[in-house]
């Protein structure tokens, strides 16, 4: 069976059509019919082999939505035209204590990666969502609730879940005091959920152009970190803070912003970064991590998103113009997120 | 009154013989004859001004135990003759909230420092334990068990509670696979704290020369950081980790030692210093810092130290011989405290 995708055949190379293989269905496997697929800044990192580790042909594409094509013979949880979303992760051991506790993520063995990554039996490279149709293991395709519009809901699967998992993790809510640093996909999304979570939410930037989207996306107060004075009057102001910035930076401006116990909590940079030791020491600050998440918050977070109409900023684009969207992605020129159709890809 | 002390007149100078005044009593005062002052590196640091904001004459000392010489009119828990330990604070605002559960060094208008602080009332410069007597409001004035053996006690009031705090803040008991980094004043506390908590404790240090010493103080394990192998080995195998190392270091090789949620809580060094964010979101891995502790907790910690009878190893030394105990202890020959016996300074 040939699946239209488009891949990557050599790092930084343009995206092209090529037709591509899905395995045949385990007993525990789901096909499914992509319909949407968003757009990561990661995708075109990986694509151009950033971090290292890339491997080629590279079919990118890891916030997935879908309708489920055909079941293998032991599933039972889902069934042939069921919604689904697929994120990050394709498969991990379900056996270790992180998988039994519903963090994936953190799969002793490491989970297996939507693209990229490598299949636990066969060992082949697996391919992303930038297709027509994907395979995975089932409890990783996620049944979504028909109240969901699935045409803005692909960037939940990964910028979604990557800031609802420290907010749920650290129980933000009404009363928390939260900063969200930085405003592209991540950071919108942060302020979003933030604000439909109940928290007081400050967006921190760089940017002045940004003040007036934070506040459409109902961020309740703007700090500019330029703003010397502003940054110093808002010192202990937060109890959490999320740091979307996707580039190395010093914590230092925003540790200062958390009051006692707070804690700031880097998704975007992956880098080594600077941080003051007697600015954590002051107050018990904390400097923590998150990666994505797992499954259950993953349907938590679909399914709260379904409820209370909270979605992403999505701008549709067809599969032809992926290279583009990488462009003007790059210059930080979408509000906030591509999101492919799929049906684009019809005849490829 | 003159009182006898020891007093740095300039940056770096040697101490030398000073006579001192201090206050008349307030209401809420009481007066110590000091019998035994503590010697911390951060003496050293204030009397070199390697933080800036020194002020001279300063009389360093802040582990300092005595005993009750005088009370204010509305003193009413201690009585002239009681025993009790001063540790790094003298006065707060006792008004604010943190001040109201118990966590005095972050009171919001700031702690006033033993020494080198400012008093809330007179505006003057706090002078320290290096002297035979010291007024202070009482509720930093700590009554001592009879148990406890006051010439070994004066470190638990700084490399004592430093290390106590994040132990109990994060729940260290049996079961908790506890790290310490570094076997100073501050790491030989942690071990010998941790050990008696029930923890599973592992040294991590540079020097191989310390592992038979760890051992002693009742170390479980010792991991030489230089040791590639060990140290990957030992990858995700901490709950928690107290970093004691007091100068700047990258922290991602003691990061890697941290299991899933597992901590890093800096105490010993003040500078900035570089932190991997990708190794923090990997196990959703935190790092933070501790300051000292508050007074209920150092009175938890001397009950504790009294009843269970660990105690730091100390050196004891005449007032006389401070300079060359900063000598010796900036070349790390120590194991691993000195102690100022004040009886020394009777003629002074």
């Amino acid at each position: 069976m040939h699946i239209p995708a488009y891949a990557a055949l050599s790092a930084g190379a343009p995206l092209q059509p090529m037709a591509i293989e899905r395995r045949a269905l385990r007993p525990d496997d789901v096909a499914i019919d992509i319909l949407y697929c968003g757009v990561c800044h990661s995708d075109l990192h990986q694509v151009r082999n950033d971090w290292g580790g890339s491997r080629y042909p590279m079919v990118p594409g890891h916030e997935i939505i879908g309708r489920v094509s055909a079941v293998g013979s032991a599933v039972a949880r889902l069934k042939v035209g069921d919604p689904v979303g697929v994120g990050c992760m394709v498969d991990s051991c379900l056996a270790c204590d992180q998988c039994g506790h519903g963090e994936e993520q953190f799969c002793r063995q490491g989970p297996t990666m939507t693209y990229n990554g490598r299949d636990r039996v066969s060992g082949e490279t697996t391919l992303g969502g930038y297709s027509r149709m994907i395979v995975v293991r089932e409890p990783f395709a996620i049944g979504l609730s028909p109240k969901l519009d699935l045409a803005r809901a692909a960037p939940l699967l990964c910028a979604g879940i990557t800031t609802w998992s420290p907010l749920r993790h650290y129980g933000a809510g009404p009363g928390t005091r939260l900063g969200v640093v930085g405003l592209g996909g991540l950071g919108h999304m942060a302020v979003k959920l933030g604000v439909a979570l109940g928290c007081e939410v400050t967006l921190v930037t760089g940017s002045a152009a940004k003040a007036d989207d934070a506040r459409a996306l109902g961020a309740h107060r703007v700090l500019l970190s330029r703003d010397a004075e502003a940054m110093k009057a808002a010192a202990a102001s937060m109890d959490l803070v999320i740091d979307t910035v996707p580039v190395a930076h010093e914590l230092d401006p925003y540790v200062r912003l958390l009051d006692v116990e707070g804690r700031i909590v880097v998704v975007g940079a992956l880098e080594q970064m600077p941080v003051n030791a007697a600015a954590l020491m002051r107050g018990r600050r904390q400097v923590s991590g998150s990666l994505i998440g797992g499954i259950a918050q993953t349907r938590e977070l679909l399914e709260f998103c379904a409820e209370r109409g909270v979605y992403p900023d999505c701008e549709s684009i067809p599969m032809q113009r992926i290279d583009e969207a990488f462009a003007r992605m790059e210059r930080s020129d979408v509000k906030y997120r591509f999101v492919i159709d799929m049906a684009s890809l019809a005849g490829a």
